[in-house]
C-alpha cells in the first residue's frame, strides 16, 4: 500500500500535525493506527501521509475535502477521548496547522 | 535547538514536501541540509520540520510569510539546480503541496 496520499484536484484541506513522543510513549503506536483508522472513517476524508525518525519526531499530514470534514472528525467522540488522553501520556508536545491546499506536485517525473 | 517552526499568526503558507528516498540515496542527507540552509536564507521563511523514518519515508514542511517568498526559493538558482538533480537520484517518488495556514495550535498545554 502506498505511503502516498491521493492526489485530488485543489483546493482541499491538510491538517499538518507535528508531534514529538514523550519519554515514555507507550501506546503510541496503537493510537497513532487508531486515529488513521477513525479518520478514514470520515465523510471527506482525502487521505494520509505519517513518518516518525528514530528520535520520536513524528508529521502526520492528513488531507480533506473541506472545513466541515475536519471539524466533524475533531467532534468524533473516541477522537476527543484519544486526544484528551494523549495530551498527557504520548506527546512531549504538538502543533497543529490546518491550512488549505492551493497546489500540488508529484515527481520525479513530473506530470 | 527546538525541531518545532515558530508559531506567527495565521496566515502565511506552507510549503508540504512527502518524499520516498531512493534505493541508493547517496548524498541525501546532504542535500537535505543544504536545502534547508537556502531556505533559511530567502526573506520571508518563517521556519522548517522535517522528520524521516527507517525506510525512508521523509516529511519536510517548510513554513513562508507569502507565495512571493515561495516562488523566491523556487527561483533560486542553487535550489533550482539541486532540484533538478535530486529528481534524477534521490527520490523514488515525492508529492510537492502548497498550502495556505489558516490556524495553529500547540500543546500538549494548549493556548
Amino acid at each position: 500500500m502506498s505511503r502516498f496520499a491521493p492526489l485530488p484536484d485543489p483546493p482541499y484541506y491538510a491538517v499538518i500535525f507535528t508531534n514529538q513522543a514523550s519519554a515514555t510513549p507507550e501506546g503510541y503506536d496503537e493510537m497513532a493506527a487508531k486515529m488513521a483508522e477513525l479518520a478514514a472513517e470520515q465523510d471527506g476524508y482525502l487521505g494520509l501521509e505519517s513518518t516518525r525518525d528514530v528520535d520520536g519526531l513524528a508529521i502526520t499530514v492528513s488531507y480533506w475535502q473541506d472545513e466541515a470534514a475536519i471539524a466533524a472528525w475533531r467532534a468524533n467522540v473516541k477522537h476527543a477521548a484519544a486526544q484528551a488522553f494523549g495530551k498527557s501520556n504520548w506527546y512531549a508536545h504538538y502543533v497543529l496547522r490546518v491550512a488549505r491546499v492551493e497546489r500540488a506536485y508529484d515527481g520525479p517525473d513530473g506530470r
